[in-house]
């Protein structure tokens, strides 16, 4: 087959793939952009087929390339030759990728959270920062946790920046929305435990019992975890700080936590 | 005393801060920028007065800003009442803080690392991401590590990109610059571990011997350590990965490694 190659950035699936840096039209598309040939395939292997997918010029013949277009068009979507330049203007970078996917985001319904022997679940609490959000969806990934539950207003996980932070790893753990309102009401009937850290906590990490199905349950990067939220953790637990702060970057304490949950096993 | 408000841009004080944004910059004065009240009474406390303090018109009088600003005036420092668009400026941001401070950068020299009992230093092997620098400086403080040595090129500690992520722990931790010959000659005299982490390394991170005076030494983010400082590792560790990634962020890596650490003090 031949391809024209995309030159110009009027071009509508162009346009369409370049608003997908806003949570407006990520939402309204349900799409989300992923970056580089190696997330793209980790992609494909886990199930999941680009429904737009752009590549530099003069590319298509490149193996890897080839496969990704072919995993396209298999799922029915549509890959595109494009001039270098907009390769840039997607992706907002001056040393862009060879291949930029948009794929379906993923979300799950709550109803996956089961109480199974050695599962994992993250919670965060408002999290704000897509940098956090990408680097513990990497962390939960390296420690084979299920998934991450966003409670109320989290920054976009489909975000590029959380994309980029997470390294693959958003297309390998479930992802969960919920309100603090439905969390708690969720927590009543959670025969796990639920494990949350909280600066005033007397136990320390190493501590706790991770023996059970376990939800680690993560404050805001400002303000911790909301009262209610505390009082849903079966256990509060802290970090020792032996300086002059007084907290961590939340997802070093996300990552310290959840290598300590994966000690016990 | 009364002082005029500042309210133009082209002030000479006010274009010296917003100098500092530019490494060339903050080279050639010695100087960096830290943010808001917290940080800069901690920098006080910590024997830091600011050369340079600028607070938002009106605020002068209240406690907290004349303590910081009879800290400058003492120091011989200058502290000037600036329009609050010019904090927005100078910091760029939108919503900037109260108060914004110059000071000096405290380079220390590499005779301050000596191998005391329960002394720990982090060496980071051209570290890119100030993100990642940042939060590594506030979890060394949290863990009461003596220091950073930054090898060959790392991005510079004292970017406002990388002091907001430190929290103020830019303040609490010794800074050393060493070239990678340089380190590599230090190392063949250090009466210590050197525990460097490589995805190649056989040995588990908790199997790791931590009694020693330490150096944790951390790869590049891309790349990992390069062949010469792998060499200098009396031991090399791993984390586990059970997920597909082959890696942690380089902060979380850090983070778990440091907190390892702690758990044998």
């Amino acid at each position: 087959m031949e391809y024209e190659v995309i030159t110009s950035a009027a071009n509508k699936d162009v346009k369409l793939l370049r608003s997908l840096h806003e949570r407006k039209y990520r939402k309204q598309t349900g799409w989300f952009l992923a970056e580089g040939m190696r997330i793209c395939k980790e992609a494909i292997s886990l199930g999941y087929a680009p429904v737009r997918l752009v590549y530099a010029a003069g590319r298509g013949d490149d193996a890897m390339v080839a496969e990704l277009i072919a995993a396209c068009h298999q799922n029915g979507g549509r890959a595109m030759e494009v001039a270098p330049d907009l390769l840039s203007r997607i992706s907002r970078k001056d040393n862009p990728q060879m291949v930029i996917g948009a794929f379906s985001q993923n979300w799950q319904k709550p109803q996956v959270i089961v109480p199974q022997i050695d599962d994992l679940w993250i919670a965060l609490d408002r999290v704000r920062d897509p940098g956090n959000l990408g680097t513990i969806m990497r962390t939960a990934d390296a420690v084979g946790a299920k998934g991450i539950i966003l409670i109320e207003d989290c920054t976009d996980p489909y975000s590029l920046e959380a994309v980029r932070a997470s390294m693959g790893a958003v297309f390998n753990v479930a992802l969960v929305k919920m309100s603090e309102a439905d969390f708690c009401d969720f927590s009543r009937n959670w025969q796990g435990a639920i494990i949350g850290t909280a600066l005033q906590a007397s136990v320390d990490y190493r501590a706790a019992d991770y023996s059970k199905p376990t939800i680690m349950l993560m404050g805001n990067e400002q303000s911790g975890l909301t009262e209610r939220l505390r009082d849903t953790a079966t256990q509060l637990i802290r970090m020792p700080m032996q300086g002059r702060s007084d907290s961590l970057n939340l997802a070093v304490a996300t990552g310290v936590s959840l290598y300590e949950w994966l000690r016990e096993r």
